[in-house]
């Protein structure tokens, strides 16, 4: 059974907000790409069966080319259903819809309850879902129809049909989803209030765009679930950047590196340690479940005390960047099946990723790292960003778009005055908690 | 002053979703140039100052082509406007900008009392607002941007950045439209709540489409508008259609015609007399105000029971059809400027009308003739239609799309449900209050 609180996801890549030039660029499309493979290696017996619908690839414009069909991928389970019965659609993020499946236990769990059917729908340019099949990320012609608004239709025409060929169009739909995919349910609802009665949206940061929310809530959030753990662990962390910096500088200092991080290969820039360290906290922050899980990688429960514990047993006469490399190491190795460490990964033949896509064009969602916080300050430089998306898809960001499209300053009142159905879950310690809307 | 109801409007060549080839064609793209022509040449002096805003060409793909700006005309008034009041938003429909704020009085008759700014916005692919110039309607791969959706996001990104521009952000926005652009008033207010805190939706059949109502709605109301003036006018419409059809077989028919109907040129064929009929009833059931009005055309104050008036006052031993003409006379000639009439209009040289094309793609709204209704019984062939479409512009329609996309059976629930603030105004006697959903 998936954790109970698996609707904590995970928002890859949303860093590359950040230019690749300030310090520092977090999750690049290589960590992402492991990622993916992870998911895909661990491949868990999910009680599903597997459909593909007929998807209009272009719901809003009437090109001759607009009309062309792709097929999209999703799941369903009856062994609960009762025609009549409501449904429960899992709106898919940015994965493959099995890792998403088999980690929202939270419908599974519910359920034979309410007899529901569940339905868990694949986004479009994921996993198998892929418009141009091999060449679906092939360039902006191809990605060009990679978007919110077009994943939302996608749900708005499979459910449709769906309810019709099982001629239960009486059935309430409610919506679920976690991250992105809990910003997706969360329009969905919004924008579908004919197909969905409710909407369960975790994690689901809607207010992280423009200037809603301040844009260092993020890493702020973070730093504070270590801080609560531990002022010295938080302090550790904080230091360390410094002391990884401060080799740069030396002669021998990526060998030295290399041994300290136990890497397979020798390191050839300290760059990929810090991303690495980075990537440890951060995700441990977004994953700090109360039970024992595997949805990035395999942890134990309050991952993040559990890796404070280290850096606190650990001698202060350690450098304060072992101690950061021994509390990481617990995300990359709670197994113990690491002998050492592949810090840098291989990078993506053609680079191109679908969030990464993503936050080049309407998710662009501002991120900074303050002094209050355990990472090194960073800005955010819009016009940077926008030049480093023009120059690799030769698109420009449009980043008022969602704010315009979903709903900016104005959006909280609405969903109350609206009586939206819509229920904003966060942990209380979620790093996303602080873009969410307040619940509602 | 424009008329107090005049958000009775048309809904342009909607008939065209009726087979060419099945008794009868309505509303051909001539006759429709032709209204866009009178419009253009009576060029009324407004109290507005034209704008134009750079629009997006394709808010919701992200080709490198998509972000092509073009010019999107808006109207303001701002007589009446003190910062922080209400901003009343007409939602252009299908023609140029100026028409609709010359006939839509009531906006100009409340501005007053609320403070209010008037804006008028332009639909694209209307009027000047044309995204590729002359070469808008070119074919499908231009006109493929032309759709509702395209439409509501000019309007909110429109809306938004005048706001901004204006320091406005605070004031609530109210959207007003008539027919078609009361359908975007109800869509706009439920997909951008955010944005607009309520909609007059006047004449707005949105429920027009797949089986929501009976298909021979609309035609029922024309002929019960007749009817309940008086049977005998009722029942010579009714009849003059046989008698025109049995001419057609006669020798000498279409020069008798010619002579019946003072046409200015020979008529070639007895159908360009039926449309011409037809229009003359449809429409004028349509602008049927309690005043003297000239939206269409110059009109008397109750024009349905004018016609019928004329009818009733021929002998009977004058023929069903001849009598038909006098009364649709009334409508082509009210102002008695016409010496003879111009029946077969040139046929437009592209044969690509903005709405026309929006009935081939996602405005396909069923239409049939009843044998109750005072016009010949016709049918819906949906192949036939979308075969049509699949030729003209090599596209084919997506029928259910808008029930998918703006809510179908469940649509009235939800509008209830959510508190909408949308005002579905239809007077007892308009043919598009059926389609239209109930004030709630």
């Amino acid at each position: 059974m998936a954790p109970c609180l698996s609707f904590f996801f995970l928002f890859l890549c949303s860093f590359s907000a950040i230019p690749a030039n300030s310090l520092p660029t977090f999750f690049p499309g290589a960590a992402y790409q492991s990622l993916i493979k992870q998911a895909k290696i661990s491949k868990p017996k999910l009680p599903f069966k597997t459909h593909y619908f007929p998807q209009t690839l272009d719901h809003f414009t009437f090109q001759p080319k607009s009309s062309k069909l792709f097929y999209q991928k999703y799941l369903i389970n009856s062994d609960y259903w009762r025609k009549g019965a409501p449904i429960f659609v899992y709106t898919g993020n940015e994965g493959n819809i099995e890792w998403f499946a088999a980690n929202t236990g939270f419908m599974l769990d519910i359920a034979p309850k309410f007899k529901a059917l569940l339905v868990f729908i694949e986004h479009r340019f994921y996993g198998k879902s892929m418009p141009f099949g091999k060449d679906s990320y092939q360039s902006a012609k191809t990605l060009g129809y990679l978007n919110s608004q077009q994943a939302l239709a996608d749900f708005a025409v499979l459910i449709t049909s769906l309810k019709q060929n099982l001629s239960s169009e009486a059935s309430p739909v409610v919506v679920f989803g976690g991250s992105y995919g809990g910003m997706l349910a969360a329009w969905f609802r919004l924008k579908y209030p004919h197909i969905a009665i409710g909407a369960l949206a975790s994690s689901a940061p809607i207010l992280q765009f423009d200037k809603l929310i301040p844009w260092s809530s993020f890493y702020d959030a973070v730093s504070q679930d270590f801080k609560d753990v531990s002022l010295n662990c938080y302090q550790v962390i904080k230091g360390s950047w410094a002391e990884l910096e401060a080799m740069s500088t030396q002669k021998q200092a990526l060998a030295e590196l290399s041994k300290t991080f136990r890497t397979c290969k020798s390191l050839h820039s300290t760059a990929s340690a810090r991303d690495w360290l980075w990537t440890a906290f951060v995700y441990t922050a977004m994953v700090n479940y109360p039970t024992k899980a595997d949805f990035m990688k395999p942890l134990p429960a309050y991952p993040v005390q559990k890796m404070c514990k280290i850096i606190d047993k650990i001698p202060s006469r350690a450098t304060k960047l072992s101690r950061a490399f021994a509390a990481a190491s617990l995300y990359y190795n709670y197994s113990r099946s690491e002998n050492c460490f592949e810090i840098e990964h291989e990078v993506d033949g053609h680079g191109l990723h679908g969030w990464d896509w993503q936050t080049c064009t309407e998710m662009v969602m501002p991120m900074t790292c303050s002094k209050e916080s355990m990472f090194p300050p960073s800005g955010f430089d819009y016009e940077e960003f926008a030049e480093q998306c023009r120059m690799k898809y030769g698109v420009s960001p449009r980043p008022h778009w969602i704010t315009t499209e979903f709903g900016g300053e104005r959006i909280q009142k609405v969903l109350k005055r609206f009586g939206s159905n819509i229920i904003f879950s966060n942990g209380m310690q979620d790093p996303w908690s602080r873009g969410g809307s307040s619940p509602c």
